[in-house]
């Protein structure tokens, strides 16, 4: 974890100045817990640059293209209203009249103008948003507090198990500048992009064309370089709002405050990439395969992809089980280039293949590092230039279990 | 199920003329049951044409790459050497000497020159062969007989809980041909080839050429249109072995035996292809996915194979489940070129999406669906005339522990 701990009770997209946040329990999905908090709206104090990274399934939920639209403008916005238990994809004309309303019922609340309001849902795919409930929830979530970070991060779950939110903090020419976020997982998540709703906020002053350099660069290093089980979603969404609350200069590109800035938003990103990981559906282990040596990066990439993916190195990983023919084989799939003779493997810091030779004396050694929460998994395929980083996290029985049973 | 079950006690390889087989129980694992056929030879009478399909996995075993070299030279073969319990993977410069003395040892056995032997490993990826063991087992396996294709099947298993046989059989000019195979899965299964070991023998003249056209087309329709979990292995080997014995003439493309053959082949693999889908690992429930309406083969080959390998359409399926939001999900993640509003999609012939409508009125008659061995999904991308298909299977807790534990 690169971010720094903020210890503050502004936690998450509410630690940089001049942002408040509501949630309310809307029971938008007429089952379960009434109590759970599922409608939340997230608002700068001032008007705020904005940027956003989308999913890149063709498939795209109706909130996606509302937010879409209204980015494109590159006009200030003031707010994010955002729902769970329901992805408002796969909804037919209704659908975008429905998330048209979440912005306009915000704006009201709020006194805004609806293209001021971004907004993002997640949870089950074809299904009519229960509109009347959700207004309810807009309109609890509407008394916005500086402390309500937490409630914030709650309310974007479905089948999280604990909520995730980082911020980092920098000084630049003697003006403290924070980034916080929260983010939700916890399946259907792949790269291109990162499948999952993530709020990211900062105090910095930016353009929206500088925002937007500044997220891509992020999430490609970060959020997208993670899988739990290679579907993605209609409705990823990572928005990146900048205030300029915390008094500094407009962020330049090129400056040092542009760097400073890029640094600290992918430290965030970092962050909750790891969380999310850590907290993927039925998951108590996650691995991060770091490759190396390969021709360029993008080779790498597929590489890295390809084993933190695999089905067999994922149920390995769940069983402790030292079979790392299967991170070759994955690798031998990924389209990346390698002779074997030049391909060494470590799982935990313990060498299994070494110049294409197997080396199993150490097999127990793996088998130990596999029983812990974080496992290690290097990969060189050559001597090339190119590295590559991904996160997985094991496949489960419990994974099947969570996800044979989503809807009913 | 296309192809003809012939009963016969001559099946699968071994129902066309002129083949015979041995197996033995080597111990090749060195653990668990030590009566398990393990080694087995499979041997024309006369000198036979052979083709083969491969693994595109860049990482080959070393008998996949002795077999390539083998049928290179295009000159006849004799017989085909397999084993399970090993891969012979990963294995270095020794694996390769191991493959070759594989090839030797069954031509001393059968009297044959080691170049007219093909060899098979499938197994265990990274360890060495245990030489002495498979020695035994090869001259154990080279007493053949021509009522052994049981035994034959059954020493090609790895995790598979059944042996896959299929014959097809047609008349042509007066003369009686036969095509035979036998297969096994169950995991590491994904297009590109289909990952597998599949023994092919017909009875037809043909030469090496025309019999690789052959297999290449039953193949890409067949054995390539079916996923388990996404993983391939470095031992795909799917081989045709034609050795005349049926006394017709000689196969000469475009001729009517060339058309028959052609849809006896296919036919033989159609139905190892079910039999491989139905025994997949963990799994109790298949679903064959249609695509149809797409621009062109290609892009309905990428739903089609998309969906087959979602994870989370696959557990769906498991817990008969109908969240058919996943289904469209993965198409929108494919590549496919599709818009909504002219996508539909049925499940089990009830339809929940017509036009990009949802229709949430038969999800009941969709669970009952779901609750049979072989579910059917036809999706409509479009009007365009691209159509595909792909066999996938659910993803059960019973995969999870399979996988998680298997070198152990």
């Amino acid at each position: 974890m690169n971010a720094v701990q903020i210890c503050s009770e502004r936690i998450g997209a509410l630690a940089p100045s001049g942002y408040r946040a509501g949630a309310a329990a809307a029971h938008v999905r007429g089952d379960g817990d009434r109590a759970r908090l599922d409608v939340a709206i997230l608002a700068s104090e001032v008007p705020a640059s904005a940027a956003g990274v989308f999913t890149r399934n063709r498939l795209k939920a109706a909130p996606v293209v509302i937010s879409q639209l209204t980015l494109r403008r590159q006009r200030p916005v003031r707010a994010v209203v955002v729902n769970s238990g329901n992805a408002n994809a796969c909804t037919g004309p209704g659908g975008f009249r429905d998330a048209l309303r979440m912005c306009s019922l915000t704006a009201a609340a709020l006194e805004l103008e609806p293209s001021e309001v971004l907004v993002c849902s997640t949870g089950v795919i074809g299904r009519s948003m229960p509109m009347e409930r959700i207004a309810g929830g807009i309109s609890d979530a509407a008394a916005l507090g500086d402390r309500t970070g937490e409630m914030l991060a709650q309310a974007m779950l479905t089948t999280d198990t604990r909520m995730k939110h980082a911020a980092s903090r920098f000084a630049h020419d003697g003006v403290v500048c924070t980034v916080g976020g929260v983010a939700k997982g916890a399946g259907m998540i792949h790269p291109d992009m990162a499948t999952l709703l993530c709020l990211l906020t900062t105090d910095v002053a930016a353009t929206p064309e500088t925002l937007q350099g500044v997220l891509r660069d992020a999430v490609d290093d970060s959020l997208n370089c993670m899988t739990v089980d290679g579907d993605t979603s209609p409705n990823d969404t990572v928005l990146l709002l900048a205030n300029g609350a915390a008094g500094g200069a407009q962020c330049a590109p090129g400056s040092g405050l542009h760097a400073a800035l890029r640094e600290a938003v992918r430290d965030v990103c970092d962050d909750l990439a790891e969380q999310l990981v850590a907290d993927a559906e039925g998951s108590q282990r996650y691995f991060l395969v770091s490759v190396t040596g390969a021709a360029d990066d993008a080779e790498a990439r597929l590489a890295a992809r390809a084993v933190a993916g695999s089905s067999l190195v994922k149920t390995a990983v769940h069983g402790a089980d030292p079979n790392w023919g299967r991170i070759v084989a994955a690798v031998g799939r990924s389209g990346a280039a390698f002779t074997l003779d030049r391909c060494s493997v470590s799982i935990g810091g313990h060498t299994v293949l070494h110049n294409g030779i197997a080396d199993n004396t150490a097999l127990d050694d793996v088998r130990s590092a596999l029983r812990a929460p974080r496992v290690d998994v290097d990969l060189t395929l050559g001597d090339g230039p190119g590295s590559a980083h991904c996160w997985g996290c094991e496949l489960s029985a419990d994974y099947v279990h969570i996800n044979a049973d989503y809807t009913t």
